[in-house]
């Protein structure tokens, strides 16, 4: 089994997941199927400005979220660092997307994108671990509200199966 | 001066360089930046699939890019650290990106993209700290030979201010 898999892994460009295949060919990095699949179905912002204004946010929270070292092992390590990436380096990050959000609906333009979506799958990771992060932050919080009652993104979240950190 | 330029910083949204401002806005996160202005240019891909794998190649090469302790002050952590990322980790990445390549003129589709430019631009700084290190990928090297003899770029290499590292 696990030899099938390194051997999966082989027979992949550059052997990580996840991939997309579309019309035979294989598009690795996962920034970089999402953008593909944000284009296809309009949400990767409405003119090019936008497209790059969303590009910067998503950049912007996968930056924070690579600070964290998801693959240590060592609990007491892990935990240390986590505590002090949401205490001392997430305030940051949240102010400034406060910010850039001001009183607007979306992050980007006048209608939601992949960046919205990006900040609300990520910032579930981050409440996962520290429940009370956003406290100070109402606007950004009301926007996971508004991703998720987009109607088919409730519906995803009704029936996906759930992941426990 | 200091102060100045901490307040500049403070003026920008999430607070760093480099950005570019496009009729009034303001657009963060270098990769966001360049991949705009390969857009906006005709250098990001012919087609939708096509500008996902360049997306796909440029984060791989920036996830490599990134593992080096850039701003490390003590040069002897820096030194071993660097010497252990192009020694071990390189070797992968250049397969990798080779196998990509195989025996095609641009890294993806049929004419030059901005992930031909940022391997380019990457593979400069890597050599310049390790000159061997490409030694067994031709085809990679000539890839290099023929970004920089593009015309347009073989002007700038010429009147660019040399940067020492
Ligand atoms: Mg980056
Ligand atoms: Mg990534």
């Amino acid at each position: 089994m696990v030899c099938l898999f390194f051997f999966l892994l082989q027979a992949i460009p550059f052997g990580k997941i996840p991939i997309l295949e579309v019309d035979g060919v294989t598009i690795h990095q996962s920034l970089a199927i999402a953008r593909y699949l944000a284009r296809e179905s309009g949400l990767a912002g409405q003119t090019p400005v936008e497209q790059a204004l969303a590009d910067a946010i998503v950049d912007t929270i996968d930056d924070f979220m690579t600070l964290f070292p998801w693959a240590e092992k060592n609990q007491d390590v892990r935990k240390r660092a986590f505590d002090d990436i949401l205490t001392n380096k997430a305030p940051e990050l949240l102010k400034d997307l406060d910010t850039f959000l001001g009183d607007n609906n979306w992050l980007v333009g006048k209608s939601v994108t992949w960046a919205d979506f990006y900040w609300d799958v990520c910032s579930t990771t981050l409440l996962s671990c520290k429940p009370d992060l956003a406290d100070n932050y109402p606007r950004l919080l009301a926007l996971r509200d508004r991703v998720q009652a987009l109607p088919a993104i409730a519906a995803w979240i009704q029936k996906r199966p759930k992941t426990i950190m």
